[in-house]
């Protein structure tokens, strides 16, 4: 361990730049610094040398070169150990850099701030960049800082080891320089492919930053966290406890199919992720009678997702109901006053998140399975009757109404509706057959179908008659679903013998 | 547009380097190179300049630092429309670099072939990803090449543009530049973090490599691929149509769980994610029969993983049925010859896969929820018997057989077994109830329970009693399940009334 002795100094955030110039002047280190930084540490009233000094060589191209130069370079990446590396800097006449406190130019939020390509682009760091790495690589011998959080650890480690850094500091302060290089530069490729987000490019680099650390995984066994690319989620959480991986998973699931309805408009019920009512009724309190009427038992403990501001009457429906989460495109004043009334149910306002049309994958961090998400839009035209009972306007749409719920729920997935509610639904089946099975069994327990029209829709093509028939003679009047098997004419066969009302869709929806 | 008149080389990768400077040469462009690529260029017959000349600066630091120098980066870096910058070069006697052909040293392929931390921190390249980085970002006047597949569409442009290259070809290298940096930079980053893979830090930063385009993905409306971290995924397919995203989907759930069985046994079949029959009877044949009998209706066009090499005896088994996907730790030559009359069957040899102890995520690549994987192995001592009651050992080590079954399975999740194979499984519930009469109905629809001890495991606690009064009631004679009801001693308390075994366990295995 060697005391250091010179520290090159190059920071974008001047945020502490006093407490740790004051601490690190202590040990008599000298410091070497440009532009901003430079300016400032000679404001702090400490003596620095300026870059170009150092290196006897202007700043030019209006800053684009300055640090690159190899009296720099050599003094970060000498090593100290070896005796030809020693007589190349006294050969040359160049000094030992020990410490590297860099932070880049601030990509990141210049892309947030303006569409500017030109300044966009004078935004990536070049020099920043290579000193951290040229010092990370050298972390043997060099220390490198990349962020303000990290001064006070810098200098409890340099007054513990009479100002030099330990090797275990510098070995972990050089891991998380190649994090904020691995970070930096996934934002500029990301930045230059995002013509096409869904392209599967040869290469693909994902960044991500922790918003939160999660009390556990999907099991208390497990630990689990979440991160994302932007700075927040865009849910806020208004009440209750601290979400867990769960909840994340269920309030996704719940916000892809309810931010997919008509403005201002239905409620959604998810369990486990899968739907467990929807509606999309006119009359909001409605929509939320009849998404928890589909099944009561399975929504105990949900969550509820309402594309629209929760009211007090609605709050007062809920509070009768133990839902572990409740989403709202906001709450009125008196909702939220009463749904607070229960400590621990977790309030989230989701009126800015807005659902995403980026590719989605499984990983294990090892292995990506990557693919564009599901978020085609249904037209009449994607639909073609088939029957000889042809469906009026309503009837079809409310056809549509069931098939679009279905592509959420996992497959095999049947879906049951009166009008524009769901009132059975199977999910999660290896057969199909037990899909029908479960749904109208659902259907049976928590609803009287007489005088209603009760429509279906399956994710994919039934491979029998036997799944129709089931349908029918549980009194299904009209069924929605893809074509592909190679009894489809059978199927219009039953389906003309019956009076049954057919549409094959142009796609289907598998979703695991 | 400007025609290309200087060129810096320097490439670890010298595979159709002659192809390339044979073709520059055409237009007169001068060479920069170094080391290797200036002795090759030279050995070629072609005019190269050495770095060390062009920049007037010895190479030093046994090669640490050759082309950091600001002649290189002013050369690279100056915008040709700018007054200024012509000045700064002018002033400095600096000549401006068109092209920049820079492949990094071979960072990936040396952690693979050594454990050496000095010669792995030895290859990670300084100079290579600055000079990339620095032609990218100043792609509207400078071509950067990173890659040997890119000469030829180098060449053909420059041909199209006399001696020039497009906006839009700069553009694009531009962005591939990119791609290799940001993927480098992943590599260093996940060495740097290797000791601890499953931490939560900060950032992360994932670099995956395409294997394969798929068809489709989930669906045929939805583009797929699968990427990778290695070279390949250690799945050899050795006959069949191509792979579709479902297949890997299923073929990941398959080796998931029949990897976790002891060595040379046990079957698996799977259908949409979801295990529809498993069994890890000591008689490989009988371990295939017994998984295929616990639900023949969804094996049907289901993926099998057997955890043997396959032998004649049961390839004429599989052969009577239809499966999509036949995974085996090796095949029998016979059995091999045997499979292959089917041609449309994929034949998975899984030998060397290994399952994965990383953490898993699910993402849509602007939010990512990442956590442990629950591999958690059982012993004993992870269960507690809380009924009057006792389970010989047998009947123990089959309830932990159960247990770690239902962990792979969707939840809710109910498993029904005899011996150590299932007879009936229920998955993706939103009720645990409706999940106990899914495997209630699937066992007896296809078994004949009479004189067998038949044991069910729930991958989480019963909320009330009447879970387990409709186990009991069909004849299950032994639970096993997490603890965690308020319910739980009413539970036990059935369980003594009706003589039933029951177990709690340590952890609960949700798996949505």
């Amino acid at each position: 361990m060697k005391k250091i002795k010179r520290a090159l100094i190059s920071v974008s955030d001047k945020n502490n730049l006093k407490f740790l110039v004051n601490n690190l002047n202590k040990y008599k280190i000298k410091f070497i610094s440009s532009g901003g930084t430079f300016k400032e540490i000679k404001r702090l009233g400490f003596h620095c040398e300026e870059v170009s000094k150092f290196t006897n060589s202007a700043e030019i191209l209006s800053g684009r070169v300055k640090t690159l130069h190899p009296k720099i370079y050599a003094g970060i990446l000498a090593k100290r150990q070896s005796r030809l590396h020693k007589k190349d800097l006294k050969r040359n006449n160049y000094d030992e850099i020990d410490l590297v406190i860099v932070n880049f130019y601030p990509f990141e939020s210049v892309i947030k701030k303006t569409k500017n390509n030109e300044k966009i682009l004078e935004n990536i760091d070049i020099g920043g960049p290579t000193m951290v790495r040229a010092a990370a690589k050298n972390y043997k011998d060099v220390t490198v800082i990349t962020n303000v959080s990290q001064y006070e650890s810098l200098i409890k480690n340099m007054n513990q080891n009479k100002g030099a850094t330990s090797l275990e500091f510098r070995k972990q302060t050089a891991l998380e320089a190649f994090e904020e290089t691995a970070f930096y530069e996934s934002l500029i490729y990301n930045y230059f492919s995002n013509a096409s987000p869904n392209n599967f490019s040869k290469k693909i680099i994902l960044g991500f930053k922790r918003f939160e650390k999660l009390r556990y995984g999907e099991n208390p066994h497990q630990k689990g966290a979440i991160y994302g690319k932007s700075d927040n989620l865009d849910l806020y959480k208004l009440n209750g406890k601290q979400l867990s991986y769960n909840n994340y998973n269920d309030i996704f699931a719940a916000l892809q199919i309810s931010k997919t309805f008509p403005n201002n408009k239905g409620t959604v019920i998810v369990k486990h992720g899968n739907p467990c009512g929807v509606s999309m009724h006119e009359n909001k309190i409605e929509s939320f009678m009849l998404a928890h009427k589909c099944d009561p038992v399975s929504a105990f403990g949900g969550i509820v997702s309402c594309n629209f501001i929760i009211n007090k009457k609605l709050a007062l429906e809920l509070n009768k109901l133990f839902f572990e989460v409740i989403i709202g495109n906001g709450f009125d004043k008196d909702a939220l006053s009463i749904l607070k009334r229960k400590k621990n149910v977790r309030l989230i306002n989701s009126e800015n998140y807005k659902i995403s049309n980026r590719n989605n994958f499984i990983s294990n961090t090892e292995i990506a399975l990557i693919q564009n998400p599901d978020i085609k839009n249904f037209k009449y035209s994607d639909f073609k009757v088939v029957s000889k009972n042809k469906p009026n306007k309503k009837t079809f749409q409310n056809l549509i109404f069931a098939f679009h719920v279905c592509r959420f729920v996992k497959s095999n997935a049947i879906v049951l509706t009166n009008e524009k509610s769901t009132i059975g639904i199977g999910s999660g089946q290896p057969s199909r057959l037990d899909s029908c099975d479960v749904a109208i069994k659902k259907m049976n327990e928590f609803h009287d179908i007489s005088n209603k029209e009760i429509l279906a829709a399956s994710d994919a093509f039934f491979p029998f008659v036997d799944g129709i028939e089931k349908l029918v003679q549980s009194g299904i009047s009209g069924i929605v679903q893809p074509s592909g098997s190679i009894r489809d004419k059978e199927i219009i066969n039953f389906a003309n013998e019956t009076g049954t009302i057919l549409l094959f869709s142009n796609t289907r929806h598998f979703r695991h």
